[in-house]
């Protein structure tokens, strides 16, 4: 998938120029990856995506009963992967916590935002008997692998795994209890009705009722910042929180992540509806939250700011980056989300 | 709604019996009621669950914005209820905890147990492409007052704003912070996919398949287990967690809710589905629950033995405490629940 023309130049960070060593390693997640190779930024993206879809694996194994398992394996793997995750380790090692935190946490509440980003992309694809039928049959891409009724349950499955995970995943003698209670808090909140099952209404009304005037660019922001937005914001902060960072710097990369998150969606729903004319609306809306998520990296260490503030820059989204990280794009990377879902 | 034959006399606690002045205040959910008329075991649970109702309409209130809490306010309210919430309250009185729990805690974590339940209430009659119709059309009597995209949202609000309230009733102060994870994973087990959502399975596998070999009584009471039994053993447990319960204790009444719940499970598929000819299968299987569930409460005080047990005794499926708690039956009492609801 080749960058939309205004990712290549402008705000471009070439993928091949090299980046300076990075310092995110405190949780090290990664250490071998980190001390052998960490040479570019891209290596430490897909080096923490790499850890996450492990500890996935680790989590969401087929074992017996395999009518629980088996679906629940297959619609976690499926289901279209974000940036989320790992920013959520990333922000937790850059605002240098190593304590009292046990060294997986991290990881574990990464693996939880991908869950809870399955679960309702489980439920948004589902056959409802009032949902419209695509004008275009060809954007209908969506394979059901599992009967509609299985899949809904699995849904809730694994939002009530997602919970116990997180539940299960306090150390008593950390002391953090506390701290897990607001990454919970966090999560419930960037999920629920005012956060990403929001955006996945205002999407649902939009294919409804198919106003062109409703549908419109700023509709596609406010859809982005609920739904891509609010789970990469949660992301950054759940980090932020378990790094034991401060109220401010928790604030500050809480916006990053919201603007992140926001041009990720931007970027996927423009590759996957691009219908020229609206370029310039895109474009405008993308350099103003580039600018602004840049912005929330200033008085931050700067080493560090270099590899989270490649997230933003052009080099992101780069094909090859976009195949290593087997991330944003789902599978192997091209493109694999039609509009309908978007 | 009459209660079948075997239900009336053997096991019978007769609705005009007085029972022992309850010992069950500690949580002074209904203070007032208690001192002034709680003469009967019926009294108490139509107090602790107006206490919950009230607690519920304080949290689900119909506030703008209107498209988020209509619906959500709605399904919340029509969903069927369950004694499980009362449960948790009870429970938590029954082993003696005043702290250091907040005094409305365990109405909190009542709350969300009915939350939990309407919300997979709600995802459970949604309609899927892919659902049988019924045979016999008039047992079709759910009504959806919204779309199913909005019902389907409205049901993943709901089961997230479930953790975001059990994690902001964590008082860092007091300490309470681990109970209230222990609780959380509680919750979450008992909806997930080896709890409900597994009842939920088996029961629509029922329907799908429609073999009276599958759906015999063995199968209904592996359904009442897994639904209305982890629901009320989770609700019982989390109780005596709340309440500061010792491991046995927790241990004795997550059983005495099982058995409850599946009980109540029973006697709902019961009223619903008669057809003659199974009666005496579930009059075994609801008598040995009332033996297993009552043996469970041995060694607890006995004033407030009588209480907890009126839960499993004949005079609790009078129509009248029916009608007064508004609970199990759904609205006001009566026969609501088609076989399609059970």
């Amino acid at each position: 998938m080749a960058a939309p023309p205004h990712f290549t130049g402008s705000l471009g960070y070439p993928p091949s120029s090299p980046s300076p060593r990075s310092h995110l390693h405190c949780l090290s997640p990664c250490n071998r990856a980190i001390k052998v190779s960490m040479s570019q930024n891209q290596s430490y993206w897909t080096c923490v995506t790499q850890k996450i879809e492990d500890q996935l694996k680790q989590l969401i194994p087929v074992r017996p009963p395999l009518l629980v398992y088996e679906p629940m394996h297959h619609l976690v793997f499926t289901a279209r992967r974000t940036m989320a995750p790992a920013l959520c380790v990333a922000t937790c090692e850059l605002v240098g916590g190593q304590q009292p935190i046990s060294p997986n946490q991290a990881l574990v509440v990464a693996s939880a935002l991908h869950l809870v980003q399955a679960a309702l992309f489980t439920h948004e694809q589902l056959p409802l008997t009032d949902r419209p039928i695509p004008s275009n049959p060809e954007t209908l891409t969506h394979h059901h692998a599992f009967a509609a009724g299985v899949e809904l349950l699995t849904g809730d499955g694994i939002l009530s795994f997602v919970y116990e995970l997180l539940g299960r995943s306090d150390d008593p003698a950390g002391g953090n209890s506390e701290r897990l209670l607001r990454v919970i808090i966090e999560i419930a909140r960037a999920m629920g009705s005012e956060g990403m099952v929001d955006g996945q209404y205002r999407k649902m009304l939009c294919s409804v009722l198919g106003s062109e005037e409703l549908c419109d660019v700023g509709w596609v922001d406010h859809v982005c910042e609920k739904k891509e937005g609010r789970l990469y914001a949660c992301g950054a902060a759940c980090g932020a929180i378990l790094g034991g960072g401060s109220e401010e710097e928790i604030e500050k990369l809480r916006n990053y992540g919201l603007y992140v998150g926001k041009i990720h969606g931007l970027m996927l729903y423009y590759h996957n509806n691009r219908t020229g004319g609206e370029e310039k609306g895109f474009t405008d809306l993308v350099e103003r939250c580039t600018s602004l998520a840049l912005k929330e990296l200033e008085g931050f260490n700067q080493g560090m700011v270099q590899t989270l503030s490649s997230l933003v820059r052009a080099s992101f989204w780069d094909k090859s980056v976009y195949a290593s990280c087997k991330y944003i794009c789902g599978k192997e990377g091209g493109r694999i989300q039609s509009s309908q879902h978007f």
